[in-house]
């Protein structure tokens, strides 16, 4: 009676006969195919840790962005399309400045999710309301953000339907699977800092193809001390590398 | 004679041979794709409870929001694609604080229902009138819509063809069919509160794969003495499950 | 030579090698999934009934609205699409409320209907040149339009085709070829309010699979003497059913 | 080395191999669907007859419209889609109405073809360049417009390819064929008006399939000494049939 | 390698592999199905004969008008679709009265011919830039341009591909290939105005199916002498078939 | 795996596995279709030559114009299709009298080139940002452009793909493959202006199917003592085609 | 289950059931039928050098621009569709002297790549809330951006994804395979600009299949004491091609 999968899957907006919308699924897929994100958020502090793919020894690693600053309480790890990242990411940076002006006051990181969510809710509308251009397609990304909010640290994780869901540990990208399991093993609220960046890394070396170094690895951390997005300085990065031996 | 339905379950406005739109009627399968929700109306209370489907121990449970306060005497529990609740929802509040604002006096419960079902049944339209975009497809999502309204408790449900009508109880999502008849078989109007709660918890408890907890379950209740949405604290949803075995 | 229907009848504005508009067509097999409604029209009154489809006991069944009020002196029972006629009744009110305030007297039962007709025929344009926007396919809805106009009754029947045309009994819906024939077998212009009503009530008894009561059936009333739209309280419709037998 | 029609008959803009547009071609074919027209001019009167179909003995036969009235000087009688002749009729009142009040004069029976005629060539465009929305498809209507100008009767029709031109006599609808072949038989421009009426009334005689009576039929006349637009009166009509036996 | 023609030919602008554009192609077809026009241009005239089909003798033939006046000083005739024609010869005239208007002088035939080719070669864009509607396919019309330019007579021909060349003498539609045969043989430049008539007569004798009359030949005329737009009155076409034989 | 070269040879901007974008290369074969055009520039002037179909001795050549004038330093000579010629010399003249106006300085003939790419390669956008519409395929058209820039002579050429480059010597057209070997054989920048005028002609003669004469050849010439655009008289074209000889 | 490749891989955002935009890959294939271009980056100078084919001993080589100047402190070597680079390098150049004119300062070399990259990723969008158009295809050019920036030379490269990452050196286009594996073979970041310009030239020898001379090579060098965009002369390449041997 039904057409084969393939029938429905190629417009943004078509439900299948069960009931779903295969170009939201296959943008989930996307994500699959990008480098491996890891967050880990503690009571005290939470941690953002990126595999970065250097693809020729030519490359200057530090300019492929994996984490990035939002605001000086919130950074994000992306994992997916990296053109659609930072139309999301600089939404993010937008909305954030904007409350700041409008209400003086930080925006919290679940109103941060939230704005980049609705984003990319709208993919196939004719525009959003604002003057701006909608995406004909699910943006092909997920995000992981992190932030110090009220002196609580937070980890928020979106997926490509707009789904924004907070996480005490979420690994995304090509590794996600191998590094959730070892996450949801070893987490514990009460890591340390030092507990969490080593949880990271040892996450990461087990999911990577490479070999960890600092140059393929980065590090973001905000704590309930030091609240501001704070990149690992790549010697640090260095040093605990070859403490994980 | 005609082609088999196949051929005509694309396009979202495109009439099969006997008069069906498939594409409302595959974006009602997508309900049934997503978790299980219940409303109870009795003559002094109406209650909403969900499902609440925690896939990782990572998550943080009560971030997933699956009933939300539309306004101080509306709630609404949803069902099935969450990006398209949340759309639906913002425009229910939008249209609460509108009347508010206009007419002094709350919405009722019926024309908040018809509001959001005004926005539901424009897909497929170049917009809406308001400058606003318009979907390019049917809204995958029902919505119970929970509220006391002059002192009497209200509950209705609205689906993605647009059709919205008042119920004693409503179950939606992918248990539906089993919950929808246990209600039948155990509603009266005459329950109490406790009665109405300890339902819900039984139906549930009937449909869900998972175990019921705390965690996997959210309560929400109104009465013609406490009119205001009330979220149930978890420690109280705890015990009420302890108490049903 | 010519293909099969099959080839024409998608695109909503194709005509056919025979000169034919398959998807009009098919909005009006729409209207055969409906629920059955009727309209009587006699010298002195108009009368119309409809079947509610009451799909489960905890629906509350005065919420199901199928006979709708326009304006004072105009009323309507739809069959079909309940959004679409939603959309069509919307427009009604509103060319009704605009002609009372343009031109300080009532609009006549056959302008309603033909303000109804223009929305309802503008199918796959652009826009109504009123900043509006289109429907992209016919309405699959068919209207029973009742009123008194100077003292005289009136019943208009519109299709999805936009044609309106008087009449002096009408049944649309499910049911419709059975009590159209019933009707014409019985219909006296000269017929009492009192036997409109009956005939009403015994030709649903005989389209409708459930058994007739007071949940599942409405009736308004309009007369020479109370040309106000008139719904039939609960427990009078219970007495007359009850009569029937 | 070419395809077959069916290649080229769906697109309204599509040019076949040999230069044919099929659509234009189908909206012809909608016309002879269509109840049979008929309108003579003679030397001294103009008189358009048409045949109802009346469907239904519940039918309010006045209320099928099929000569309507444009301007106090000129009527018209449509065939084929009653939806897409509103829509064309109302064109002709307007730029009747914006005639007169531009220029101070009645406007000519060929302008009012050629404005009407203009609109309909529009299918397709994006708009008309008023602000107006253009139709997606050709009419599916051919108009005859009689009328008195200067003191001179005139026949004009109209067909979906937009084409007007001046004829004596001529039938359009589903009996067109015979009726037209009778007309040239019969027609001299030397008539009177009653032979006219009597020759239009023969001839739908031999093409209606229902037996004549006075309400499914109406005719039209204008004269030279009373040049407004007349429908004849149903009594009137009904004395005139049984004299054609 | 190549897929056949018919791959090609619906897109109006698209490419076949030869870099050939279809559409246009079969535009000019459309051409061939019209009734044939002649233009002769002499020393000191130039004349407009075209071929009336009078395909009903109720039809008032001087209604078909295949030869049009654009100013004082050009007229048209015109071959294929008669809707195209009028939207092609209406802008043809409405950049005639403006030039006249704006510069105080007689545009010139050539830039006549100019101004319609530009509307004719914007199909398939959005727009003219103008706020007017482009049309979505070519005109399916071939025009001949007829007029006396500071005292020396001229005659264009533009076809659907929008090129506009000056002749001596050139037939258009249905029996122009025969026709142009002709008028290459029998043509020189110092044709009398009386010949040059005689040419096109005997011409349009050759490749007309029915027998010439005053009423299915139609014949324009301009002179260095007398330079307006004028048409021969029906008694001395008669005059001149008679004599023809 | 892939597909042949005929699923991605028809959408405008639909890049082939490859990386081709085959309707660009399919307008670039439009172009072979064309007449034979030729343009040679030496150290002191620079000719352009082109062949002219006349496919009827009734055609009138010199309004046949395959040389036109943009400016009193820039002429161009184009082959393909005619109406996408005079859209893009229409550009060309406007720009060139934008650039006096604004500038009080004559435009380089690079710039005047590139003016010209610019609008070429727009098309498949929704628009250029002016307000003026896009055309939705490439255009079919090569154009040489010939100029005398600060006393030196200057010959572009520019394909459908919107490329421009300078050449010494360049043919275009059905014919061009046997004249640029021709053109490449011969050609020493210190040529004559006869020598390159001789070259040109015989070029022509060797790959045109007609007989060389001077209705089917034009010719146009600019040197560093006369800058201004010339076209060359019929009888000197005549002359030296007989010396040719 | 799922259909090969080639059903997903016309649509410009159409995802694959695993996640891959095909679009933009086959954009990427489309920089490898273009021209080879190197970038390298020292500590104290940057070098572009960049194949020219030359296909005409006629062509005018200097006009042929591979290496274009986007500011004084900025150039671009391009390879791909040379009409989407022209489109890109215009947005550089007009971010650059906005940023000027804005701020006061030089825009920084990863400043104008992110630039024009987020040009690059709006295809598919119907604009780009400014007004302008987007394209409605990825751009296939691939772009290596050199600069001077506070003293430092550097080096960036934008491919159609719209991803731009710092390179120490970096080859694009057909040859960029080998290239840049000897880029990788014989770079130290500590080379003198003579080193590095003569690496850039023994590349291309290696990766070129005509042989290296003055017209068919360009290359432009910026260094720590010259920090303006610097294009070699012609003699100079001679003299180091030479040198080469």
């Amino acid at each position: 009676m039904f057409l084969t999968r393939s029938e429905y899957d190629r417009g943004v907006n078509t439900f299948s006969p069960e009931g779903r919308l295969f170009q939201v699924e296959y943008a989930i897929e996307a994500i699959k195919l990008g480098s491996t994100a890891i967050g880990i958020c503690t009571k005290d502090s939470v941690v953002l840790a990126v595999e970065k793919r250097i693809t020729s020894p030519m490359m200057v690693p530090k300019t492929v962005e994996k984490i990035v600053k939002v605001d000086d309480h919130i950074g994000c790890a992306t994992s997916g399309l990296m053109a659609d990242a930072r139309t999301l990411i600089e939404r993010a940076r937008v909305e954030c400045q904007n409350h700041w002006f409008v209400y003086n006051e930080s925006m919290t990181v679940e109103s941060c999710a939230q704005a980049v969510s609705t984003l990319a809710i709208q993919f196939g509308d004719s525009g959003d309301g604002d003057g701006a251009s909608a995406m004909s397609r699910p943006f092909g990304v997920a995000i992981l953000f992190a932030g110090i909010e009220n002196g609580e640290p937070q980890l928020w994780h979106m997926d490509p339907s707009g789904t924004y869901i907070r996480y005490s540990a979420k690994a995304i990208g090509s590794g996600s699977e191998g590094a959730q399991q070892n996450l949801q093993d070893k987490y514990t609220p009460e890591m340390t800092l030092n507990d969490a960046i080593t949880l990271c890394l040892n996450t990461l070396k087990q999911v990577m193809e490479e070999k960890l170094n600092e140059t393929n690895v980065e590090l973001m951390t905000m704590t309930t001390t030091n609240t501001n997005f704070t990149m690992m300085a790549e010697d640090e990065v260095k040093r605990l590398i070859e403490n994980l031996a």
